[in-house]
């Protein structure tokens, strides 16, 4: 039995439930590990500039966690735990620990030097199989090192449902796998007949089985697991699974952990519904059974350039270089970056990915964190796979599943490179290079301006840091940027596959999928299928200090009767009003509003509110929130994605908008983020946004293969609005003024900053990078 | 006495009514040419590659033009012309002479082949001086060469307004200038008084006098001229005069043509109006009267980066290199381009800037002409300045003023850089290198993709045709954007100074200006004025052949019962409903339509019909329209600016939204775009959209010195929607795929398309450029 999919990467259980392998016909498919994470990141001590501060946001080392899981197993506590590696599904095993991040009012403190580090405290999340219902508990544990001082106790104040645990729909998986191999074996037949060719056409030693794809698995009101799930071809060589459904649907009941109560209750096929397999089998043995054409993977699925490419492409194209160096520093250990006049701390948790802390601008904070919250991608259809198909993508790790990032094409290839791990099933996960940091110069200027006497122009160099998150058939490429005025971008990208839907051209279930209503053919039984993608991100934002107001600045029509004037004059105005309760709202129509974070108690030196502006940024048009409303298979999981933008008032227990375990009670999550909206006052209070990026996604040719990054990518930014006196560019931006004098005479030259001078080596890095080589090419900063 | 302003630079003195210097203490002060423009482009062969057809579109040549003057002023006609250099107020000249493009209809059968070239016609824009009511008179002359065929005729087919001309408020320059002049030199002991220091602070010999700023003058219903206009400190060497209000304002009215009948109405200081010059005088002399602070140039105004920056900056950023040579090829005498399957023909017209005809993309031609239209920037205020001020730009020329680009800071070193000329009182101006055309690759791929086996990636890598239309106080930069794709991008920032208020703080008038209401304080007297910037575009979309329909796709909410559900569900579906007359509208709220261009009666491959969706860009969220309601100061002058988004029927006789004249009979405007949108049938027609892009400007502390231009953007893309079969770019990106062998066992590289090995050298640039050079950089494509 073999056990593969969107996320079989994954190495907790109860991670597991959500794809897998229905046929087998042969030996268990081992995953190959990426090729460029073998090697653990050394320590480094190339870079000169420390952090200022300990980073106290950071996952547990490897000693961290290795010391706590052994308090864990060897120490005396209530949580009846095995190892790992010993425990069967009728134990109790550690999924994973990771930090349990300071709460800001005591990291605060000591970012502001009035008190030690917080005490370190850890997460664990413990599998518990030992029960007839089967679970998933969450801890709290600190003080970190474990002393005698440590304690256990159940992580409850971050979670508004007053659990700390949601029931596992699918806790014997052993079990489950050998029931679905019974099954696939039992259908073989069938199988080979309806879709002949599709498993491995070309007769590889290795192919994948087909594969039985479910949508989410979750509890019916009788504590039933209840989920559909489509036969797809595995792809060639497994990367387009997704693009390869099948058309062969069951419905299928999991009660209880005894798999002789488990059964298919229902087959899916051509337009008809047949309530047993039996029932299934039967027809299909009848002479009139009508059979859909199957769809074969191919090359049309190959994501890579075609070999036969325009002449064109021969030729080397433009590529940026920093032959100099990096202008920003890294503190490796303390994973804290500065770069003209920013500063910030990074770290990762297994669910939510990257995070930042304590971004400061030229001495000031502006955001103390910002994370990615929950992703989820939400599909409709007319076949009961489609129909029904949600993921919740935090649930399967945007951390866990960063992967190794490749230079010279994910990130440039002078990028500096960062890893990570995680703490899995009692192991040390390494993700190297998961990380890059890297300027970059836009296309375009800053600022430029040609008057008769002179022209000037600034060049708009960025930084970026970006780290992608494959789930599965999807990849979200997510960065953070930084502009020279203060500017701080949240941009996400998504390729990879998407999901498409069997296309039953000319079948009886055509009537049901209507050109338009759900997307539109792509390959010979391929449908687009639509879908919204919605990416919450959290930004605690801390204007000119915590107290804060969000204002709306309406942009507004007048009629007014001026002074100057003999007849009333339409034109328009500002108008400024304080929100002052907890709410969401949405991205206005026409641009017609503004929505800014300022601090009512400080001005600039004009008398003008400092604040910054949080408004769609740079993606294509204003990131969408979800059209679904009240949706039937999401349940109360993501109430976020009812509006565009979110301002709530900061707490120590609401850490999060969303539980990587919301997916798995989605009726009753962990974390209801509709909870967290109950009208408190938000006048000159500590804030936090939520906002969404994401697109609906309404696929069509040019997604196959992959979904192209730059039409779906969306952004929201923040950026100063009366925050400085002036724009602080001007101190850093390199740039040039010509002064003109007089025709035809030619301009004075007047350099801002460095610039290269003719005759420049390259020194491009080739693939695969090693670890020191990147780490030699960050300068120092001067500090 | 001395004309100076925002569009001085323009030669003909149909421009040049906005700007007037008011008040002069010193010699006429002569504006510098812009030194890079001294030599004429030479004709360049270095390219190999021609252009399939003949440049139709191209503006006429100085041989056509010299010819088609000699024509004009020696023939026999009823223009009654005197040559420019000749001509006083009182006489008809020539203010300039540009090709007439021809109709679509005409040049459709040529590109196709099935007829010859189009006749070459030209437009003539006459300064009729001779009668009592001067005015601006446009007519058509071809064929061209002038042959006994030749004729003159009004050129009425393209304008609704059903005339051929429009009254000149303004033409009497030297009369105006002296009246003005004699005017400063009364006043010249109260502005010493009122505010000192502002003229000349550094008493440099070639110090500029004070300006007066005048907001348009348009006729009232007597047919009488009225204005306002500020005074303003002439900013540190010219360049910030806009920054530099000072808070005197005085209402003007020219009666006719005889000085002697022109007045100063009002004058308008710290909140009190006073209805003569000598009232105001009176005042000013009483013990009394409470005086402004006045406006101080200095070094906030400078545009330039500061001279003490951040340390870091002295290092060097990182640059786009193209050391290989660019893999597009440029036909620089038909001005043709190819690039990656993109093809497309270049012209520039003195009003609108640069226009792109033809683009086709592997051979389907998808749009037959992008062509700026307009330009306004409508503000609004508490002083009779700001409250009525718009500017029209294609009236000073958005192409007149696209002024030379700096390389290594406008477009990247390696850019090819096109210039152009333009006709103007009997001479042919150049602006030489002010189109640039490059390659750039993004800081992000075209696609991505990571599975157990292998990670594939593609670069994105797009061409960029751009040119900067500096007008006065603000630089537009104005990109057209071609991705691998398919994709078509225009995109617009803006950058310069800002158009600053008087801001009389602790004064009588302070109470009609409470913060937030038209902007806030950024420096000591100044505040900004809320403005919004909008500029439309034109696109003749020509998709999969010119019958086209637009279709507008709801991504909407669905409830349904389906056969697999239990319960009615909460999801989404699609609906598509046909447009089916001429009209407005406007991007839907949370990005919940899609608005594509198909044509109903081909398909691709799979059924689905071809199609180009347009959808706002990568600007900042979307391009909004004018806040303002029926604008009192705008008139009818710009009616496209009341919706986002236009689609018409394409007509020979409607080649533009609007004409330059607009703005001098805003009220009755030679073209009135809502005539244009008159209930014709569109479906399955030869389709136009007009767009808008620009921003509502709530310009703060950040814009000064200069707007930036990172958040001042705004796009709309064209985007193929099943036009293909599958993405083409696969055909042409760059791209690597790493086969994963395994466990930490690294990975076979294959590369797509070539790339850098190390120690390429770079070649950059030094300023000023050459033309010569540019053209070696372009490596002719292989065809």
């Amino acid at each position: 039995m073999t056990l593969l999919g969107r996320h079989a990467i994954l190495a907790s259980s109860a991670f597991l439930f959500l794809f897998v392998v229905l046929f087998t016909f042969r030996p268990v498919f081992k995953l190959p590990e990426h090729p460029y994470q073998a090697s653990r990141p050394t320590p480094d001590t190339c870079h000169r500039c420390s952090a200022p501060r300990k980073n106290i946001w950071a996952d547990l080392s490897e000693g961290e966690a290795d010391e706590l899981l052994e308090y864990l197993y060897s120490g005396p506590n209530d949580l009846n735990l095995t190892r790992s590696e010993k425990a069967t599904a009728w134990d109790n095993h550690v999924a994973f620990v990771e930090v349990l991040p300071p709460n800001k009012t005591d990291a605060i403190k000591y970012l502001e030097g009035t008190d030690a580090p917080p005490a370190r405290w850890a997460r664990i999340s413990v599998n518990n199989g030992s029960t007839e219902q089967a679970g998933i508990y969450q801890y709290m544990v600190g003080p970190l090192p474990t002393t005698q001082e440590t304690i256990i106790q159940p992580l409850l104040y971050c979670y508004n449902s007053g659990r700390h645990y949601v029931r596992n729909p699918l806790p014997n998986m052993e079990d489950i796998t050998e029931w679905f191999a019974a099954t696939g074996e039992e259908l073989s037949d069938i199988m080979d007949d309806l879709i002949p060719g599709v498993r491995n056409p070309s007769n590889l030693p290795d192919a994948p089985p087909l594969m039985g794809v479910t949508r989410p698995a979750v509890f019916n009101d009788d504590g039933v697991v209840v989920s559909w799930a489509q036969v797809h071809g595995p792809g060639v060589r497994f990367d387009a699974w997704s693009l390869n459904p099948q058309g062969i649907y069951c419905k299928f009941e999991i009660a209880g952990r005894d798999k002789s109560q488990w059964k298919i209750t229902q087959w899916y096929y051509n337009g008809e519904f047949y309530n047993s397999t039996q029932d299934f089998r039967q027809a299909w043995k009848e002479p009139g059974f009508k059979k859909l054409p199957p769809n074969h993977d191919g090359k049309w699925t190959a994501a890579q350039p075609d070999q036969q490419g325009l002449a064109s492409r021969a030729e080397a194209g433009p590529v940026m270089v920093q032959p100099a160096g990096g202008r920003f520093a890294v503190d490796e250990r303390e994973k804290f970056v500065s770069w003209m006049g920013f500063e910030f701390y990074l770290s990762t948790m297994q669910a939510t990915a990257l995070s930042l802390w304590d971004i400061k601008f030229r001495g000031d904070r502006v955001i103390y964190e910002i994370t990615l919250q929950e992703a989820f991608a939400h599909y409709a259809g007319a076949d009961p796979m489609q129909a029904g198909m949600i993921w919740l993508d935090t649930l399967f790790g945007m951390g866990f599943n960063m992967y190794e990032l490749v230079p010279g094409y994910d990130c440039p290839p002078y990028a500096t490179y960062l890893s990570t791990s995680f703490q899995q099933k009692d192991k040390t996960v390494f993700r190297n290079n998961s990380i890059c940091i890297f300027e970059y110069t836009a296309d375009h200027p800053l600022q430029r301006h040609t008057t008769p006497r002179q022209t000037t122009i600034s060049r708009n160099t960025y930084l970026v840091v970006r780290s992608v998150s494959t789930v599965g058939n999807y990849d979200y490429t997510i960065d953070y940027q930084f502009y020279l005025d203060g500017t701080i971008e949240v941009k996400l990208r998504a390729s990879g596959y998407i999901f498409g839907a069997y296309h039953p051209q000319n079948s009886k279930a055509k009537r049901d999928i209507l050109q338009y209503t759900y997307g539109y053919q792509v390959h010979d039984q391929v449908a687009t299928s639509m879908h919204d993608h919605g990416i919450s991100f959290k930004a605690d934002v801390d204007v000119a200090g915590s107290a804060n107001s969000m204002v709306k600045l309406d942009i507004a029509p007048y009629t007014h009767q001026y002074d100057f004037d003999s007849d009333p004059r339409n034109t328009m105005r500002l108008k400024q009003s304080t929100l002052e309760k907890e709410q969401g709202f949405n991205w206005p129509p026409n641009a017609n509003a503004m929505y800014i974070i300022l601090n009512n108690d400080t001005t600039n030196s004009w008398g003008e509110k400092r604040g910054y502006r949080i408004t769609p940024g740079t993606g294509m048009g204003i990131p969408p929130h979800l059209t679904v409303k009240d949706s039937t298979a999401m349940g109360n999981a993501a109430k976020w994605s009812d509006k565009d933008l979110w301002v709530l008032r900061q707490k120590d227990g609401e850490r999060r908008g969303a539980s990587e375990y919301n997916a798995m009670e989605p009726l009753d999550p962990l974390i209801d983020f509709s909870k967290m909206v109950d009208d408190e006052g938000i006048v000159q209070e500590d804030l936090v946004v939520y906002f969404t990026l994401g697109t609906h996604h309404i696929s069509h040719s040019g997604d196959i293969p992959n979904t192209l990054m730059h039409t779906s990518a969306t952004s929201v930014i923040f950026t100063p609005h009366n925050f400085h006196d002036r724009d602080p560019s001007r101190e850093s931006a390199q740039g040039v003024r010509l002064d003109l004098n007089g025709a035809g005479k030619g301009a004075n030259v007047t350099y801002f900053g460095a610039r290269y001078e003719k005759g420049v080596k390259l020194d491009l890095v080739s693939l695969p990078i090693s670890h020191g080589k990147n780490c030699q090419r960050v300068r120092s900063r001067e500090c």
